[in-house]
């Protein structure tokens, strides 16, 4: 356990050249905020616990090498920045506040101790934003590509965690920001939507959730699975089209509203809300963060776009098998 | 989340042959004990927590093939039994009761389904004779050996966690069984010491306790370092030397001693206990299970070996340099 009482202090420090001083350097760059009793350099950490919590909530996201990343194209900082992102992102479709992180590497020989480095700069990048500790892991070399797998505990909100499961038809359904295109690049530099999820969670009552990762049709499949074999509309002119989407509608001709509906890796989250308690929540809303409305659930199965025009087509089948390992 | 009521009824279940027949098959086979609030199937488990929780445990371990373990002599289903096991021990380390498992793997394209399947099975195995819930996870196909992360999480049990760190100079050390040897198969089929470690905390004060992965001598040398730079003696003839350590020596002419002070993943406890403390716990005790005493902390850095003519020998310098990182 670190005894330094400030990770910040230690930006600067020397970076390790060793595998000794890659292990001392981590274990000084991390566990030193306060809910970590006792952090990396034990058989396990232990973590405080608000006083008022009675159930943990627990995200785990593995990113590989040639999978989901190369390093051609992506530096370890970024891939460090990304896996502690895509986790952080799973813990605000919860509505929760992330506690700790806990990273399992597995370290490519060469250039090893260069990209744990980088690596664990982007972890603690993304720790630090959200100020949560990186409190333990393990850390292994090997002949193979780079892998690293980060799990990270938090705990729910009042009045309980939110699911994928509540969607009721009649909800609206919403998203926080726009979509697609996120290969450009944006990918690499996930902003989970946590303060937005809470600040959501305390004015309105969330009847299931999801961060976009798969793509807005995908994942809105899982709620509309989740809850029971559900259907969708969306409004096609509602959906909120990123400027990556329409740098790529350029380059691969495919429109705007489909990279927005099929990309993914957006990390904005997808909810839905009964309408009146909606219709409530929008006069009165001071927020300066908008959810954008962008359709509603109903009971027949499958999705449906609604056009400019009026008419409307199923976009995907009355079912869903994907591959969902989550 | 499985819908279903036990996890056991669905051990003769026919075995999932596709991606998607794969990801169902885990997801009902998991997450439904009782602990388990939501377990597979959404952005994040959620694990309810005892009345009087007020921090967690948190255990990490990485099994890489080609570093940790082969396929070629470790079946996929001893991989997985180890990969559970090994973090389990590592709570036990604690005198912490463990609560749920999460999962990732990266698997080989080539045979990965069967190799998943048997994997979950060995995992499966271990969280049943421990009571305990593969509660999440992240499953992932590549063109790479297998990897295997497992993160346990526990509730240290009164009145607080065991760390490293309290070793106190005349304390006695005691370990919970024989030592050396287990490469010979017994180090796939970790038995986490996690009753006798409660059972332990519970009737004595201990002030620091580790399990033995790196072997005996490394990891007493963990105890001594946290515990502000102690060292030990040991008693040669003390030290519980298991039959497999016959068995190599006679293969390598290493002495059975060597193999007991040296071996490692033993996943046995070492722990130090005061003497006064000690004596009457000896004399109280009326467990079966007797841990065994092998020595002395003492002031004096680095660790000591006692011969039978009363000799002594030093059989660690004065100091750790090895290459830790959890």
């Amino acid at each position: 356990m670190s005894q330094n009482p400030d990770i910040h202090a230690l930006t600067n420090e020397d970076p390790p050249t060793g595998e000794f001083e890659l292990i001392g350097w981590i274990r000084r760059r991390t566990g030193a905020l306060p809910k970590v009793r006792l952090g990396i350099g034990d058989d396990a950490a232990e973590i405080d616990l608000s006083a008022d919590t009675r159930s943990i909530l627990v995200a785990t996201d593995m990113l590989i090498e040639g999978r989901h990343f190369t390093l051609d194209t992506a530096s370890p900082r970024q891939v460090g920045y990304k896996a502690m992102g895509v986790n952080l992102s799973d813990i605000a479709a919860m509505a929760g506040k992330p506690i700790a992180a806990f990273v399992a590497v597995a370290l490519p020989r060469s250039h090893g101790i260069e990209i744990a480095r980088e690596l664990y700069l982007g972890l603690e990048d993304s720790a630090r934003e959200h100020q949560i500790a990186i409190a333990g892991g393990d850390t292994n070399s090997w002949h193979g590509p780079l892998v690293c797998s980060v799990t990270i505990l938090g705990e729910p909100t009042p009045p309980r965690a939110v699911t994928r499961r509540g969607a009721k038809p009649g909800d609206r359904i919403f998203v926080t920001g726009p979509l697609g295109g996120s290969l450009r690049g944006r990918h690499l530099h996930p902003a989970p939507r946590l303060k937005e999820a809470q600040s959501i969670h305390r004015n309105v009552s969330i009847h299931a959730m999801i961060d976009i990762s798969d793509g807005l049709t995908a994942d809105l499949g899982h709620i509309l699975e989740e809850s029971g074999g559900l259907g969708a509309i969306l409004d096609a002119d509602a959906i909120p089209i990123h400027p990556d989407a329409i740098f790529e509608s350029a380059r691969d001709g495919r429109s705007p509203l489909e990279h927005a509906l099929g990309d993914g890796e957006d990390f904005e989250l997808c909810f839905t809300v009964d309408p009146a308690d909606s219709a409530r929540w929008i006069s009165e809303s001071q927020s300066a963060f908008k959810p954008i409305q962008i359709g509603s659930i109903r009971a027949e199965p499958g999705i449906a776009l609604r056009l400019t025009d009026g008419s409307s087509r199923l976009i995907t089948p009355k079912g869903f098998d994907h591959f969902d390992i989550k």
